[in-house]
């Protein structure tokens, strides 16, 4: 039974599918576009198709690009002989967001993980290995989340590159900034411990 | 600084600007559409004008509408002697569901609120005023939230109604089913003493 016309029932029901919206949610989110002016909510859809049809994969990287390659592997003064691989374009923003790191980056789409179905070809490795096998990469930084499957993914990556004559290095575990000892895990403070550094 | 390609943060600006919604949820929204098939991100597009271009206010009741008249409004078997004032389209929907009310509504969008501006000439009180003054209607109920705007609402549309022959009445207040007498605001309770009937 439908209590609300159909174009606004067939809104609420486009807001349901999206992740972690429930029935509710999409309600007052259909009813806030309503009252929307008319320009705005059609600029809303515009940016629906338009993200859908313009963004495509880096020819180089595989991040998100508007043109052949990314704004990363075209920009000047970064350092091309250094990869930075991670699991998703999020990875690749969060990344750069600190300010600190000057080399490009090689976007996976993913991690391996059996219980999903998703083996070592249904990642972009291939095209890493391919970038690798130029000659030009000196370092390649694992940037996988430290989770059971980024973990696997990074030591499965970091043993297809044994061949190369390059240095594969893997991020720093450890206590985040502004934590307490006290209520650090077990595990990240026995990394912590086993990474420590000399002041 | 932009760490995504232009269509995609203008997808996540979008999204951001929804009532509820985050700038880490507006990011996730964004990339759930790039994962989706084209058809799929197109027919949220569509569903987003169309609801906006499509939906009208009901001549007869100000409820959502297709055409000039709502469903509500053009269904057979209504009383159409009895008028349910309530303060939105949602509301009309949640009594629906009860399938408990035969009538017709009278939807105001909005209550009347001074501190956010809102006079009674804001709200949709004359379409209910020239409705009862056609001398059809017997009872209106007044449905509005039982909040200090709501409250205030009904009490100034009841007055307005006293000059017509027909009774005016207000949804009763009480404990809600399933709950705790121990757990109940004494606002609530009281109320549902004064309200008391017998068995």
């Amino acid at each position: 039974m439908q209590f609300f016309p159909a174009p606004v029932e067939n809104l609420i029901d486009h807001f349901a599918r999206l992740p972690g919206i429930g029935r509710k949610t999409a309600q007052r989110l259909a009813f806030h576009i309503l009252s929307l002016p008319e320009e705005e909510a059609k600029s809303f859809a515009e940016a629906l198709t338009k993200a859908k049809k313009e963004i495509k994969f880096c020819r180089n990287c595989q991040n998100l690009a508007v043109e052949e390659l990314c704004s990363i592997c075209t920009a000047k003064g970064r350092d091309t002989s250094t990869i930075c691989v991670v699991s998703g374009p999020k990875d690749v923003a969060a990344i750069e967001r600190t300010y600190e790191y000057r080399g490009l980056y090689h976007v996976l789409h993913g991690v391996i993980s059996p219980m999903n179905h998703v083996s070592p070809d249904d990642i972009r490795i291939k095209e890493l290995l391919a970038r690798v096998n130029t000659g030009t990469i000196k370092e390649v930084i694992m940037a996988t989340n430290p989770d059971t499957e980024g973990e696997a993914t990074a030591l499965y990556i970091s043993r297809l590159l044994n061949p190369f004559d390059i240095k594969v290095t893997r991020l720093a575990y450890g206590i985040p900034m502004g934590s307490h000892l006290e209520f650090t895990d077990e595990i990240t403070l026995g990394r912590a411990l086993e990474g420590r550094r000399e002041i």
